[in-house]
């Protein structure tokens, strides 16, 4: 018999091959990759044993049917869309971990049904906003999305008429929370601690919360050569004070800021900088610590800038609050790492966002990190190792179990 | 009779509608506009009195004759062009005063020759090399600068043709060294100095040497969600400690360094930055500071970047030599100061480059600056008071004279 997760390998492989651009790997939302995805995604589910279906934004779903259900439905799942020239794993290897969960359990009855859901838009790569399909899922479809434009100018809107959805009945079919007892995601890590400390996989116990600031400082633009260095008001400078502030206050609170993108407006080899733009970025696993230390962050931005008699300038562009992951969820993923591994599990948080921040407002959430190579996501070098996804499976196949019992 | 001063400030009004852009002063070399600003200036010179010619690269020359020269011949100017969305005085206030300065002496005899240039390009805002004017006339023309091509493609060599010039006798009249006995040149300060000593006009000890440096730091991209600060190579939180390093080291030497540019490659709110591009412009009065200075200051970078294990990677993109004011005729322009306003003058150096800084290979050079208000120039707030103009008109006068005594 095949082994399973070599079969989770090639079919990350097939689905890496379905890609706006050859070579790459970008399949975006709504898109003809995403129908194709969809497509090969609810064959194999089909082959699984599950019943198949598209929901109303675009999600494909997979249901173990049970014969009497006296409990409700646990989903399991993750996504199927990418970033623009993306990795193979990121969302997909949680989606073919789930298949070959139900694959492996084909035989055995449960007092519920059990849905493998492939979200259509956790990225946010065509829209600017993320978690479109676990949202709609939740209940929170917002309609006024259907109005945002790709970069094409197509409206959200246009956009699910191509695909055959129906605009006006988006988010109708999202599921009530008395129906669901339970979501469980398996995701790589996309960061470089399991490999630091030599695990396959880990239990995570927070999505961090996230903030994001469009920043612009002001200065006073002036000659290069003419105008002394206490005269200035060098935006720049004081940017590269802000940004060395940001990381030395990161790293005194633990946790993650960072400034991703900087440039000087209207930069010019002989010119004082006027302006410089900028965006800060940061989490924590406690909804609590990010504002307090946002708070503390932006004052000690101010203070700089007033010192240097620059102007600073803040906007809120992005704000996710950190989801828990459930305790008792988290107890029983350490459980089935403990019999698949015979080690204690580790525990972490995930400083990335996942379709379990929508899907918390919904029901419990529980997550699984896979071992990715020097944490890289986002990137073609993503990777993952055959084995780890073995023990990932075991892990998965446990975990379901559990709710049996 | 009408006040010259005002007369010089007119005729500003006038060159800077001479412009390629309605409503902003862009007047670059071997443009239409250059055609025309020549031939004003040409109208003019000879409402003063001069002969006119233009030379082989299209520098603008007036001529006041002398019956019987017996020394070499004495040059007065600045130049014409402008870089984009210019102001009206960085330049074409130098070339306006030394036409008015000889049209004052009119009636009085000299024993040489009085020229007045405007020389055609010292921006370089056209071809990306400056000083082109100037350069010819000091026999420092090279032809490989003809294959140039501007921002549309245009060779320099097809310039000149289209603009009436033969290339291949660009630069053929240049002076020689014992036909030229001085460079006078009066220009606005383009730095706040004077304005903040209350004073109208100032001599020109040196025009700085510059060096600049076209840089990048690299690091390692990463998920901002998922790597721990500590495990970071950010190639911008490393150009923020080089900025700031820059910033004191300039302050401690005192000197003048600038990041002008400075962009985050690829950057995205999201991602660490992996790559950040931006120059350095650094100068100093002291040529041999200079040198020094950029040694040391290369240095603390590079310690920076290899504490922090990114790379840095520089690449010089510019240099020119300081140029001293020669002291003989610093202390001329210093009695014309005093005996026009009765206090001791101020002398400062010069930041920004001139044409002098080409001019001083061929013969000595001596400068003028004039306060303009808050130092700014290169931008359509650049602004001089008609009453230092009028000191300003009032010292060239005497300074020339002081050649005839």
């Amino acid at each position: 018999m095949k082994n399973p997760a070599h079969t989770i390998m090639q079919r990350a492989d097939v689905l890496a091959a379905i890609s706006a651009t050859p070579g790459q790997v970008t399949r975006t939302y709504l898109s003809p990759e995403h129908r194709l995805a969809n497509d090969q995604l609810a064959a194999w589910m089909q082959q699984a044993g599950l019943e198949t279906w598209q929901d109303s934004v675009g999600n494909q779903w997979g249901r173990k049917v049970s014969a009497q259900p006296t409990k409700p439905t646990l989903i399991l799942g993750s996504h199927s869309d990418t970033v623009i020239n993306a990795g193979k794993y990121d969302g997909n290897l949680g989606v073919l971990l789930a298949i070959e969960t139900l694959a492996a359990l084909a035989e055995e009855s449960f007092p519920f049904h059990i849905d493998v859901v492939a979200f259509a838009d956790e990225e946010g790569t065509r829209f600017n906003t993320t978690l479109i399909g676990s949202s709609a899922v939740a209940g929170d479809f917002d309609d006024r999305w259907l109005a945002i434009e790709d970069a094409a100018g197509i409206s959200m809107r246009q956009a699910m008429q191509d695909f055959g959805l129906v605009p006006e009945q988006a988010g109708d079919d999202a599921r009530s929370a008395d129906s669901v007892q339970a979501y469980l995601e398996a995701h790589i890590e996309q960061g470089p601690v399991l490999e630091n400390e030599d695990r396959a996989v880990g239990v995570v116990t927070a999505i961090a919360g996230a903030k994001r600031y469009q920043c612009s400082i002001e200065g006073m633009a002036g000659h290069a050569g003419t105008v002394p260095i206490d005269l200035r008001q060098d935006a720049l400078c004081g940017a590269g004070e802000v940004i060395n502030c940001i990381e030395n206050f990161a790293q005194q609170q633990n946790i993650v800021a960072t400034v991703g993108k900087c440039e000087v407006t209207n930069g010019a080899v002989n010119v004082i900088p006027a302006q410089v733009d900028f965006t800060i970025d940061i989490r924590s696993e406690s909804q609590q610590q990010l504002e307090d230390c946002c708070q503390q962050m932006l004052q000690q931005i101010d203070a700089i800038c007033t010192r240097r008699k620059l102007a600073f300038m803040h906007q809120t562009i992005y704000q996710a609050d950190a989801a828990q992951c459930a305790p008792a969820l988290q107890q029983r993923w350490a459980r089935a790492i403990e019999n698949v591994t015979k080690q204690p599990a580790r525990l972490l948080a995930s400083g990335a966002g996942h379709d379990g921040l929508a899907i918390s407002k919904l029901t419990d959430i529980g997550m699984l990190f896979i071992r990715c190579e020097k944490g890289i996501s986002h990137h073609p070098a993503e990777q993952v190792q055959s084995s780890d996804v073995d023990i990932a499976l075991k892990c998965f196949i446990e975990m379901v179990r559990s709710f049996n019992a």
